[in-house]
């Protein structure tokens, strides 16, 4: 099997990348990484690079990567997650302030690419790691989006490209277990969770605030640093 | 109302820009031009302008440009269309060998950008010239792939922008019917149709054999300068 997958540094789309590596019959994951124009930009890079660097050092199907640079098309856009907008909100991840960081289109125009790349390469499949607690603010994680891309993604090309969401309906917690009985488990040092542009992740922010809460309910440490 | 459309230079976005134009009660028409590394983006890129510039001259309702470089991202995907494509094919438009004119995923990025666009500029509908005769080679502008778009836009964002589609059941020829009609008529002298990166048009591609097929039907003379 040969995959698309979206790459975005953080806890869920590791844990994509880790379990893809050791199913069955995986031959290719091609990682797409987008530059959005977010705050956070420069972090969640890192943590993918990284990332792809720990899966190329093991034996296991081909990791490829494709950087896509979409920070000018959507620095237009309103959003507090971009360069562009307000300061990133804090409190829990279901507050209402949190709506605040939705970026317009984004799932639905990083879809629409890997759907591109995918037809181009002969590619069947693409894949998300969106999840159940980002079902409460942003409209485009939920399974009625799913439902609806999978159709656009079935009529926009004769190739039929296909959208799989395996976490839809897993919270982070369920998430973190998946990873860590992985082989290799997935290195949840090496990922990037945070909303805000700065080293150490704050701890404070929506983003933040549910990763921390997922460890909490797997008893696990995060093995990453915070501010506080 | 205010309304963000597709604008490729062609005679089809020109009509759409035309029809709106004129359309009592439209305030504001925000034109996307997207630059997604064709062979023939110079020649649509001014056609786009000189359309512009010739409503602006115009009274009216405001248009504004909103220009989306895609030429990176897209120069990756695999289109006779693309600069990193192989030759233009020549014949008729609905011949099977149109196909390698296919570009993956076009429309569903261009809807997918225009959608957020609109969500950040609070607006509430986009809209694309599709047509009939585009539906016999590409899948994304056949009626299945508007209605399951309508349906992905409406879960992608809480503001449910909406996709109009007025020219899905036309042909060319009543596209230009609706043009001749408009005040003022559709400056057709300054749209370019061709798929080739030439100055005259070729009159032998797809797209031209379409366009002069149109004309024909109507009854009028193509007010543009063919090669041949």
């Amino acid at each position: 099997m040969r995959i698309i997958v979206a790459l975005s540094g953080g806890m869920d789309s590791a844990t994509l990348l880790g379990t893809l590596f050791r199913q069955s019959g995986t031959k290719e994951i091609h990682c797409c990484i987008f530059n959005y124009g977010s705050k956070h930009v420069e972090w969640e890079m890192e943590a993918a690079r990284k990332l792809i660097h720990f899966y190329d050092g093991h034996d296991g199907p081909a990791v490829i990567t494709h950087f896509f640079d979409l920070s000018t098309i959507m620095s237009r856009f309103k959003s507090a997650l971009l360069q562009t907008g307000g300061p990133i909100p804090e409190g829990h991840y279901k507050d209402v302030n949190m709506k605040q960081t939705v970026v317009p289109g984004r799932n639905l125009i990083f879809i629409s690419i890997m759907a591109g790349l995918a037809e181009s390469l002969n590619i069947k499949t693409i894949s998300l790691g969106v999840h159940s607690g980002d079902h409460f603010i942003y409209p485009d994680c939920r399974p009625e989006f799913i439902y609806s891309a999978r159709w656009v993604l079935h009529h926009s090309a004769e190739t039929r490209v296909k959208l799989a969401a395996p976490f839809l309906f897993l919270n982070k917690a369920k998430i973190l277990e998946l990873g860590y009985k992985c082989n290799p488990p997935v290195p949840y040092e090496l990922t990037r969770t945070c909303y805000k542009d700065q080293e150490l992740s704050c701890g404070k922010c929506g983003s933040c605030s549910e990763r921390l809460e997922a460890f909490g309910q797997i008893n696990r440490q995060d093995p990453i640093q915070y501010e506080a």
